[in-house]
């Protein structure tokens, strides 16, 4: 079985939408990336730290999932990190309320040995040298490499998210973060500009409205579901990155044909993980339920024009 | 030959965008709808009303395309309806710097003999009462109807927009005045209420984020192709709607798969309206160029996943 190496927040939110709020409950990037790629037949580990007050439960949810968590440090005395925000009425934007950093401060990665050869690493959006760190660890090179990063990382410390983006095979970024990157208004010409600081893949994520992917000249849109209602978009964006990922792990084909494929996935994942508050949705998710979506996205995007004269 | 109804204005535009501007040029949805439409082997007609100041190698230019314009009216010592814009830097949104309505003022559409049993009746945006009217002209139910509509009309003639809504069979819009007539955020919920206002076929236009088709609880949806460069988006709802009629009236075939492809072939001609300032580029388009980006639409969405499990 393929392995699939994660790195990412481990994590707290508190999360207000519309819809109503919650107390401290399970986040972080590597969470939902795991229990995204926990839905393939790939072999996954977390590389991450929480603090003593971590309940061991929500540990047991990953291991349960069968996500190795060896690589999970858990400070003594230590406070987790916590994030709390609060969504705005349309759910496309969202205040910060609270950032405590705690453990993460001071986070230095540790690959468990078992995963030194990984075929796919996901590297989940934290500060570059974290992710670079993981990279430097690797004994045998990674068939792929997937970063996530945000513009916080751009504001403040665009030299090593430089040196990050240069050892990668995908980036995933969206949209506005796409343009701050490249200085360019078309994601076309940001995805070119993106390809040439290293990336083979450039995927653009624009929320509601989908996603781009580019290699080169070639590009793939993959729409978001049109949904009746979105409850919490907390962790989507991890979400769809933990299905993409877990899909070219399983795959073992990292072609950009079997990319549209991936993105495909990880978009049908994003669209549960919307559906409730914080990973409620991903604890409960069966083959059947997923299956079915995959068909919803076929019918959604797929015609059979004939070309007209 | 397939007959094709179309009723929109015929104007003068004077456009500013980032890249330059223009003088007064042509311009209107009826101009727009037409050009499209002339990409489909269909007999189109347009009802419009122009002023005595309308040059006549503008009408030339539709007359060369095979377009009736025996239902354009000239109204002597009248002068043309203009409109002038200008983009904003993201070219998603303009401000309106004038609009003189002149010979639109008191527009009375007179829909050709020959046209009184077209098959497809395309109603571009305007009054809903000037809409209604070339509606209760017709001799022959139309096969099929589609009405573009714009939330001007919603503020000012509420009650007219919403009697011609019932009547008709697909209603194009863009999302947020899908909004604003549904009063729900959802597009999916938007979309439900609209289809219980009467259109069976309810197309939401997103501009970059490409289009949305309902059908009940069927849903389709077609990307905007990424493109290096907007230039002016001035007209490319209206050519998106006269390719989607236009490709409907040929095809005769009015089922929600087909308007799938008609959907596709409009965001096709749209995608390269918005490449030139105003008309230029429709006006300079061949074959081979639509259906090798028609190539590129199926490459943008098409994929060919198996399920997981």
């Amino acid at each position: 079985m393929n392995k699939l190496l994660i790195v990412g927040t481990v994590a707290f939110d508190a999360i207000e939408t519309p819809f109503g709020k919650t107390d401290k409950i399970l986040g972080g990037a590597g969470t939902y990336i795991g229990l995204a790629a926990s839905n393939f037949d790939v072999k996954s580990a977390i590389v991450s730290v929480v603090g003593e007050d971590f309940p061991q439960e929500y540990l047991d949810l990953l291991t349960d999932r069968n996500i190795d968590i060896s690589g999970i440090e858990v400070v003594k005395g230590g406070k987790t990190f916590f994030w709390s925000g609060k969504y705005h009425n349309d759910l496309n934007s969202r205040d910060t309320l609270d950032t405590q950093l705690n453990v993460l401060a001071d986070f230095k990665p540790v690959v468990p040995t078992d995963f030194k050869d990984a075929d796919v690493v996901m590297l989940g959006n934290l500060h570059p040298l974290v992710q670079s760190s993981v990279l430097d660890q690797m004994e045998v090179k990674p068939k792929l490499v997937v970063l996530d990063t945000m513009n916080f990382w751009m504001d403040c410390a665009l030299p090593e998210l430089m040196d990050i983006i240069k050892r990668v095979d995908v980036i995933t970024i969206n949209d506005e973060e796409a343009r701050q990157l490249s200085g360019e208004y078309s994601l076309v010409n940001a995805a070119a500009k993106i390809h040439a600081m290293g990336p083979k893949f450039v995927v653009i994520k624009k929320g509601e409205h989908g996603a781009l992917a580019f290699e080169g000249e070639n590009v793939f849109f993959a729409p978001a579901l049109p949904l009746k209602e979105v409850f919490d978009p907390t962790g989507a964006g991890d979400t769809f990155a933990g299905g993409l990922s877990g899909f070219i792990a399983q795959s073992e084909n990292a072609s950009f044909e079997n990319l549209k494929n991936a993105i495909i996935y990880g978009s049908n994942l994003a669209s549960f993980c919307v559906e409730k508050f914080g990973t409620e949705r991903m604890l409960n998710l069966s083959d059947a339920e997923v299956n079915a979506r995959l068909q919803q996205f076929k019918s959604l995007t797929q015609f059979d024009i004939e070309l007209n004269k």
